[in-house]
């Protein structure tokens, strides 16, 4: 007998019907004899349908209010579950973030959670009670709502595990685990066992959106194991915990893609200390993200600056470089909008040498220009012409062999 | 510069630009100089989806989680209208039940205001902020979160405008006042300026919903001067307090009629004690509420005994008592659920004989024959045919001369 928590995400609770199947699949779970706290989030679309009100009324809404708001779509799932469990003779309680309570700080619409109180859900799990908690919101000291910024509820669920020592912090999706690429892109492609927080955070930060990343960052701090699992099918998922002896020695787990990125380079700017910083201000002070950076030196004691940011704010990036790129005396001001990020991620990565230059092999021989090289200790990224996408991960993946169990 | 708490129904707030009309209408006050505590009721139309929602699941859900999903439809409310107020430059701020503390008893589904906590409150005042409250809700002692019945937002503003000590509590509904009678039948109906609180509660029960009936008893306890306006239009509306010496000295204040009554009749049983008992009990038990009771003496010892249900319950009713009739000995069992009420209402009637005469009189020279009778301090009620119903409340409304300001 063991105490798991269990996420459930918006597509799961997603309608009536889909809420009355998580309910059999938690009394079953129950009736293995195990304690259960479930997190769930809004009912899909039920987010999205707020927001607009909101927008409706101000594009920037106030943030206190728009947690006020917000945080009634998983209130709404919190009673349905409940109702649906008590209406097959199982106990349950429902609890928001300011019932249970989970202490965040006051930054509303981003908050963190400080501190969780797990007296009452101790009491129900005694008292034989499947606990049903709000994800995705909490109370600040104030008793203001506050809400943890979209996709929370994962945090929420790996706060909970962590407080409440779980034994596993179970998350279900629309997918049935973690894959060594997109199986939509590479049929080939593997549900991982095992992978370790590392290659998570580096998987979900490149855009396999199985999980958020602050939720993976929370669970590798307090070392809770975390499963990603469907929610409509059977089957183990993918554990995501330490490294550990027995784990699968890949060097590589999988491969990411991002596929919303542009690039901008400025052009022959004289090589000064601050450079670089005098490009990026203006650009992040425009509230725009910058991925990758790369800087080369040239010849002649001018550098060609280049870095990436999101495809929607490529138009605005370009704006604002052009604005400034007299004063920098730079020569000229390139981009392009039609690029793809590809990255290799693995822990064995670290001590393998060789594994970069077999990359960039595969992909010259497939004919692909690599524009763009960044590495990590556990990743490496390039970008690459938006139509060798396809080209390139197929190839990868086929080269390091991700669909045989190694 | 006085405090007002002013509460807004469903219908005011029933879209995202009724909502705008609200705080437009709220910055006027405001610039007045007036303090402000605003009650609001779920976006017309929300409370009906969300008891949809919990229907699908369970047709009798669990009382507490119904309250935990009902809640939510307040709490969309006072978040958007606070936005709207914090866009147009006025300082806002949103509580739910359990943030004001609305303390409660735990009757989940119809709960009892004991307590309100009117700190918060009077600090955001002080700082010149408006106050969103949310209605129909509040908190028990435990911290689950209940709501008060259906309609329970008129109780929230009476509850708060007495705990606040408010110079009034302004019901904003859809109707611009109480009418003498219902215009849609005499268009000679008069908006009365001003009328008690038991004229108010008679009125109110007898089918005139313009307001809570346990909003008006709490006010009269409280001696909270009540106004209805209305939403949508200009006006002074109407003024419910206690009898004053310049007040309105009119011997009838209204006719109010209800068109959903059925009356059942148990002909010829026994006269003995513990009849009426033994026929309204199974009655009671299958909970269906009795309105009006009548019970005459025959010459032969029998006696004939006639009550008044909602027309939804007659056919449930008659069942009942065609399966007792045996037992208790009775002759026969009869009904029409093709009847309807009418009641005269006035403070001005206890002081005067002759009302009743009079109102007999009217009826019977219009041909309206009389099926029951029954009268209070301050009302007198006939039950007629169906058929009669206009013809009868718009004689009653010219003889009592109640278009005229009297």
């Amino acid at each position: 007998m063991a105490l798991i928590v269990q996420k459930y995400g918006g597509t799961s609770v997603g309608s009536i019907e889909r809420i009355e199947c998580v309910a059999d699949k938690l009394i079953r779970f129950k009736e293995q004899g195990h304690d259960l706290v479930v997190v769930v989030s809004a009912m899909s679309g039920e987010t999205n349908r707020l927001v607009e009100l909101a927008r409706q009324i101000d594009t920037q809404p106030v943030p206190r209010e728009l947690d006020v708001l917000l945080s009634t779509g998983e209130q709404v799932t919190i009673a349905l579950l409940s109702m649906a469990l008590e209406k097959r003779g199982q106990a349950a309680r429902s609890y928001t973030g300011a019932q249970v309570q989970i202490l965040t700080d006051s930054a509303h619409n981003k908050a963190r959670i400080r501190e969780i109180d797990d007296r009452n859900i101790h009491a129900d799990l005694a008292a034989g009670r499947i606990v049903v908690v709000a994800g995705f919101q909490g109370v600040d000291e104030k008793g203001n709502i506050t809400t943890l910024g979209r996709g929370g509820s994962d945090t929420t669920a790996v706060a909970l595990a962590a407080g409440l020592k779980a034994q596993e912090c179970q998350i279900y999706t629309d997918v049935d685990g973690v894959y060594t690429t997109d199986p939509r892109m590479v049929p080939e492609a593997r549900r991982l066992k095992r992978i370790t927080f590392e290659e998570m955070l580096e998987l979900a930060s490149l855009g396999s959106k199985v999980l958020q990343i602050r939720a993976v960052e929370f669970a590798g701090k307090y070392n809770v194991p975390l499963r990603v699992l469907s929610s409509f099918e059977e089957g183990e998922g993918t554990l995501i915990t330490y490294e550990e002896e027995e784990m699968e020695e890949a060097l590589i787990s999988g491969i990411a893609f991002n596929r919303d990125e542009a690039k901008l380079t400025i052009v022959g700017v004289p090589d000064q200390p601050g450079i670089a910083s005098a490009i990026l201000e203006p650009i992040s002070d425009a509230n725009i993200e910058v991925d990758m950076i790369v800087q080369n030196i040239a010849e002649d004691s001018t550098t060609d600056f280049t870095f990436t940011v999101h495809r929607n704010d490529y138009e605005r990036a370009m704006e604002i470089l052009n604005k400034i790129s007299s004063n920098l005396k730079a020569r000229e001001v390139s981009g392009d909008n039609k690029i793809v990020k590809v990255s290799l991620v693995g822990v064995g990565m670290r001590s393998h040498a060789g594994i970069a230059s077999k990359m960039f092999r595969v992909l010259a021989q497939e004919g692909i220009n690599i524009r763009m090289i960044s590495t990590s200790e556990i990743k490496i990224s390039v970008v690459i012409d938006e139509k060798y996408l396809e080209l390139g991960v197929r190839a990868l993946h086929e080269t390091f062999e991700l669909e045989k169990v190694s």
